[in-house]
């Protein structure tokens, strides 16, 4: 069976070919020079080595931006469609290396009001729950309440309508219907959402009275959103925001990224131990039938999650993660025993997560912005 | 020349047949015996006598209602595109005596985001400003702002745009194109908007948690929004609101309602004393080219918007405005005196008018709703 790849904000389905994606969206792929250029801000940086954050818009022009004395500042965000999974973090923790490198500000919006609009089965009171629930898990990674500030669309809602309608009003169905392939059929608040995923990407410029730069490090479906606020700040006089796009943390399936719609594939935030340990043993993987062939003809990391995850987040060591690949290639080690190694480290960082997520409920009204 | 008629909540050109547009948009005369049940509260009635509101919907169902205790509020409102006409405020004259009547709440709806987005040239600065200078023409009546609270969409967005995505959510692109003719290259913001408009209808009875009748006193143009919402509060657990329809106060040139996009045949409330009178004389009138035909052939009222002007608002007593109607039938009045009684009464109207619109400035805070 032939899988067809399909990567909208919306819905991320089959196997990605980032390749594909990079040319069909106009992307450029993080050069040697760019990488070298990051390195002198950022050091020996994590996501950048393991080319899980990539491809980029405009790279280049934030950082000679930057080097004339010009600071761009950052923003992304997320869905609140349900509980934060591990894949979520990734563009938060990369961000807060960014943010702590280049010392700018940073925008999180929470889009509450997507969420609600897209969603047919979530009301306003799920998607507020969520958003509250969101907001903890990116505070809990360590963020400077002075310089980052987290947006809800919907609690915020006087400012970001309000700038929301500047771009609105340039923006026709015809082009909307176009780059999110919308129907006769789409809700009328669907159409308008993109205008709000727009607004933290010239905010800053609208508070400070001056044009200037964002970058924005996202997962690359949310792609296009970008491409429309590309297309029209310019056009109300701001900068086109800049990008650097991650790939998907895959689920613990066989295939596709890790999605909340499908719960005993992802690992959120909030999962007790005994949970991540059955996700996890429960993984598919790329290992044999059994132990003999295992043994025999090894396993193939390249399609195994397990393998991915200590790629993406939980082996930092190169020399160990490429330990682990040959091992596996050879069948010197067997799926139980990753899993197991896996889930052990799973289970100690949201066990610390989880910590300071309680933490994070007695400052969280630091980082909300609120009309 | 025919010309062919157009009434969209954006646009009325042409002859006005109010037959065909009750028949077309589906509403219902406002018979003898609905007019004599609300003689009983508002006793005898200037706009309902003339027929100047004269078609409704479920405007039994809130006599009903309202008998049996269960209370209806009242909307209405402007898109401040620029500053109010004297045609503009008949709705909110006929509001305030429906709102002393029954003592009910009142919601006045500025649709400033609106106007932003369905006027070119006008900027959120130019809409804001007129959503200021409007306010103080409709306080300038003399509400009491216990019971009226007027709504800016941008000002009160934190509360509008969370309820407009229930709104949202319900509408598909298909519907919105249906009723209101958009197209491929509306921008989507104007797509979006009907559900702002329709806010109002149940803003009552989200704030009292429980449902609660709602009676929209209105010029017929926006008969489409109120369609739509009638369509889709009740999928919300909400009343359809009902409504009542009145007529275009004409403009001083020939044919065609009082539009603010044609300065010199509307009077506006900001007019100085020889402003209007030099609109006033230089009306369009039913009267003859000289004279002397006048006074031979009579001239006809029904096609002269200054018999309009006293049949809308300046000559409440019929049996003189009957003479009057004689009169210029039989020739026994010339335009120019017709001309200069009009002006005498509009200009102190005005003059009364502008004296209580500087006193709305001081107490404008109490009646816009703000987040």
């Amino acid at each position: 069976m032939k899988e067809t790849m399909i990567v909208t904000p919306w819905e991320v389905k089959g196997k990605i070919n980032y390749d594909k994606l990079v040319k069909n969206f106009g992307l450029n792929l993080i050069d040697e020079n760019l990488y070298k250029r990051l390195e002198k801000y950022l050091g020996d940086n994590f996501f950048l080595r393991r080319k899980i954050f990539f491809a980029h818009r405009d790279l280049d022009f934030i950082l000679n931006e930057f080097e004339k004395g010009n600071k761009f500042y950052l923003y992304n965000g997320r869905g609140p469609s349900g509980h934060t999974h591990i894949g979520h973090l990734i563009s938060f923790m990369f961000a807060k290396q960014l943010q702590e490198a280049f010392n700018v500000k940073y925008f999180i919006q929470l889009t509450d009001d997507e969420k609600f609009l897209f969603k047919e089965e979530l009301s306003l009171e799920d998607v507020e729950k969520f958003t509250y629930e969101n907001a903890l898990d990116i505070i809990a990674l360590g963020f400077d309440p002075e310089k980052t500030k987290i947006i809800s669309d919907l609690k915020y809602a006087k400012t970001m309508y309000k700038q929301a309608l500047r771009v609105a009003k340039k923006l026709t169905f015809s082009t909307a219907k176009a780059v999110f392939g919308f129907t006769n059929d789409t809700n009328v608040g669907s159409i308008f959402f993109t205008s709000m995923q727009s607004v933290p990407a010239f905010l800053e410029s609208v508070k400070q009275k001056k044009k200037i730069p964002c970058l924005i490090p996202h997962a690359i479906d949310q792609d296009p959103h970008f491409r429309v606020a590309r297309d029209i700040l310019p056009k109300l006089g701001f900068y086109k925001p800049a990008s650097i796009q991650c790939k998907f943390l895959p689920g613990l399936g066989k295939g596709g990224k890790m999605s909340s719609s499908e719960p005993n594939t992802a690992i959120f935030t909030t999962d007790n131990q005994k949970d991540i340990e059955r996700k996890v043993m429960n993984s598919f993987t790329g290992g044999k039938d059994t132990k003999e062939e295992q043994r025999k003809f090894g396993g193939e990391p390249e399609i195994c999650p397990v393998y991915q995850y200590f790629y993406f987040l939980f082996e930092e060591d190169d020399e160990k993660l490429k330990m682990l690949y040959n091992n596996c290639k050879k069948g010197k080690i067997l799926c139980g025993d990753c899993k197991k190694e896996l889930s052990k480290r799973i289970k100690k960082f949201l066990a610390e997560h989880q910590k300071k997520r309680m933490k994070a409920k007695k400052i969280i009204g630091k980082f909300m912005l609120e009309d």
